[in-house]
């Protein structure tokens, strides 16, 4: 039985408290919050103690903790996490700065602690079928892969203004799947953006809308659409060409029915967003890190997966203001 | 080169004008029409000659005619056509009357010229296809077939009453449809109809939805959906399923665009009616007469196939008055 | 706060036995079963008491009661509990005998205890979708409903035997499916049935492939296909013909991905059996359940609505043989 | 009725010369080609004469020329037709070296007389109903545009080699669909390319899988995605993100027939490649240079279409060597 700590009592705090508390390995001890209050509510709801997060780290009894706070606080409490001898589990990104995440991965490996990093997308049941089949060589070497993230709606301009920009806050999760699917990190990156959903995005200095473009060292090409307004729902889509046929992972539905009427043939709109989406994956995601924690294997999204994501998306960052493809290699120093 | 003679001008000839013009192996001659305007123009617009029906039966350059004139004297110009010498390809059904098809028949076979009735439903594409996997064991041993076949929009109440009614005018393609998948006719059938879509039907003595079930020596089970109105356009659908699998053939959609909005996903509706849906057919069906033709192979479809069909209405007819099954053999007499 | 007792320990027991664990209105206090080892197992999984049938119905803590044991005990057990003053959620069928159901009913109804049949079905997020869009007018007056509903194997002929026979075990799903979405009984029930699938079953006295067509005071019809066997998957569609459109319940498939290949563009399968797919209509039905006796409302899914389920399988058992349509008053009696 | 002389005599001359005899507007009179054998053959088809290109251009009886020779003729033969009075379609693209079709534009221009480009595509009815969706605002302001271009196989390479490269020979239709679909040209061209398909043509200098990006003075962008090889079929698809919604442009398939087994659910592949995919298309497009003519209209795609997307190739080419984006004014000089 893995005792958990949980640091964080926002909204995505309370679904990895469901998914620890659902897991017949796992138990909830203790939840942690500067808002006392939030954490006191999320822990008597799992049958948990309020706590300090100093008190959850000095805890012997607790084994692992996962960290879903504020993405500013990740890299000190995965340092703090780890010399206190837990296993972590950790909401991405590691940091807004990659050389803090650097550091922060320089700390966490003196510690041989596992560290996993919340890339909650490569659980998801539909992507995972289409990487199993893409291993399996169903479509042949793989050559070129698409990847649609759509959000329903924009975040507030108060959001967008401390989220690290679109590349950092919402690509992020992009740059890990293409990472995933391809199993390699790209040679360089090629960005255009523009703030074409909403004039007060390009005033706050980010963007909404991108496309980005990879190129790896095998010749194999990616290419990440984003953004922020998909007013039909949150469009999750894959798709890997390769030498023998291609590969999608279509959106999931609200529901099955299909009208046909004077209008047309219409069907349900994608499930809203990542909380309906995703929901299954971050009960496999939390699967996952148990089963590698307790069998003393290697958790399967690690650190090094987040420092590469965020690597992409300073290169993505860059490229955008330059125009000009950004090697990976130049960013990571 | 085929010499061919049209018998009609109607709406339904002009398809086969122009599938009789555009093969290259065959040739329209002559169009005739009690309606002498009707087949001057016709005639006109494809270079050939408008005729008297009997000039037509009396040319010996004429090597063929197509019957697509009103019901009711297909099974004279039948007789006469092949007691002329004629190959036949006749618009379905062979009659209204089974005894006078079977009297029509006895005639024809006597003449020994090959007689094809217009089930055009067997040359889609998409049917063809799904009879040629299911013959090739795709799905193992055939066990349950359903048909849907909805028009999209009921006829006038006038064509209602000498239509022969709902099971002769309209299922008796999908009775055809039955026994080109399912390889034989049917043991007994069982029908239920209403007039729910328009009481007026109801009231000149027809149903305008129907259900009807045919069962087969082998065990085998077929049902055939039948409404005169689907808003949306012409359903045109079939199911098989087998020991090891279902085929289905799905309805051709106007174009391939998908919108998808706040209020769903929206697609196209199915073509709207048979001249859209079946255009290929009666091209595919004309070369299937001429290479039989000239090659003096068995036609596709033939006369005993129209009365099988037709059999098999007469006993729907009688069934949905009783609610009992009726044997197919107690029709056939 | 609901206190439960659950009488069975089965598969589908543990299947409910989660539903009331995971709603937070009720707690799961007692479980029994005729083996105790089960009950003990099952109980102890929930954090609940294994104690005899005797003893949950006389625990005066215990508000309600779920039935999840063998058919032929439910009449008695729904007798029982509400004569001891539970609310009862009952598994389908009431019972195999429909006079022995009618006399429980008119036990139960003496006691005015609340009793729920588990047609969880209609709890299935697709078919209350497309009941709700029909009842809100979307595709105008219904007219003719089919049913789809193929198990991916057949069972046991072991099971077939004590079974009921395909109409009471398999396809009263169905009838109760068609009365929820009609809103209505039908007047009569016309079967054709055969054993295709599988000789044993055939010897055994049963069929294994079915069609039931239903008809309606008001014209309407509906059309029931039911198979023992579909090698793909769980074949559970609706569709529902109106005055201005369709609507069509598909298959919830096993994942999005579609791989395309020189073989053709492939989708995943639909989801295996029942507890695949209607794992979230389970716990629907049991919140309906929930909400109905804690609100003193009506429960969603009545016991004469398990009555009439029952009928229409009598019906359609004696049809089957007869041929002849046999009308639901004459079954009643 | 426009009396047209058709120059080339190969595979795609061969569809023009359908599409200019089916019409009802046009007669094909002359076919002119170096290989004198194949333009009497398709002159005997379709009951025209063969004759010298010169001749064709002489005849005062001709009012239109169709040039469907190889790409190194075409500005010239635009010349010399134009000059000749002729109304001019060419096929795509106008030239390989986008300075010579400058000069040709000056020389066409100064005799006024129309020529029209064979970008087919655009009279796709999928794709033509989607800009005519989006022309109607059914999905708001458009955003973000991608277009998926994969042919089912490379051609040879002695091909490649003499093809002007792929920006040039294959994505030049996409360059001109975005054109079409954003109704504008774009500000700047970023392109990554790669030889992952055969490397041997790598070896020839040019790449076959390749992504483009395409940004737009208003900040829309585009994104374009080739490959050489998509083993499934002709692989044609848009996709355009507004801020209403998305509109999809899906592939055409073979035939409508789905099957499930065990193996999944596995419909139709795409239509193989362009002429199965686009006859259609190449029917409207000849009807709409007809009533263009006739009508004295203009064109529907012109020659300042044709050097827009000529400029856009000769962009993306630079762009794939140097990484950089490249601005099409500085192309257009």
């Amino acid at each position: 039985m893995l005792n958990v700590g949980l640091l964080g009592a926002g909204r995505i705090a309370g679904v990895h408290a469901t998914a620890i508390s659902s897991h017949p390995g796992s138990k909830l001890v203790a939840v942690s919050d500067i808002n006392t209050a939030a954490a006191e509510k999320l822990a008597t709801q799992y049958r948990a103690e309020a706590r300090t997060t100093e008190a959850v780290l000095n805890d012997p009894a607790i084994d692992a903790v996962l960290i879903a706070t504020s993405t500013d606080t990740h890299s000190d409490l995965i340092e703090r996490a780890t010399a206190a001898g837990k296993a972590v589990l950790c909401e991405k990104p590691v940091d807004l700065s990659l050389a803090r995440a650097l550091e922060c991965r320089k700390a966490a490996a003196a510690t041989k602690r596992p560290v996993m990093i919340g890339f909650n997308r490569r659980f998801d049941p539909n992507f995972a079928a289409l990487k199993t089949a893409a291993d399996r060589g169903e479509i042949g070497k793989t050559e070129l892969l698409s990847i649609t993230s759509f959000d329903p709606a924009p975040p507030p301009v108060a959001y967008i203004k401390v989220s690290g920009g679109l590349f950092r806050d919402m690509m992020i999760h992009d740059f890990d799947m293409a990472n995933f699917i391809m199993g390699a990190a790209p040679m360089a990156v090629t960005a255009v953006g523009s703030s074409i959903v909403d004039p007060e995005i390009g005033a706050a200095g980010d963007v909404d809308t991108a496309v980005v473009t990879l190129t790896y060292d095998d010749g194999r090409i990616a290419v990440i659409k984003n953004s922020r307004r998909a007013v039909y729902g949150y469009d999750q889509r894959l798709e890997l060409l390769g030498s023998q046929g291609l590969l999608q992972a279509q959106n999931m539905l609200e529901n099955t029915v299909v009208k046909s009427t004077t209008s047309g043939v219409t069907g349900a709109k994608p499930t809203y967003f990542f909380l309906e989406r995703y929901m299954p994956a971050y009960a496999a995601e939390w699967a996952g890190f148990v089963e590698a924690v307790n069998g003393g294997k290697a958790v399967p999204v690690t650190l090094d997966d987040g420092i590469a994501a965020l690597a992409m998306a300073e290169a993505a960052t860059v490229s955008a203001k330059t125009g000009a493809p950004v090697k990976l290699a130049s960013v990571l120093g």
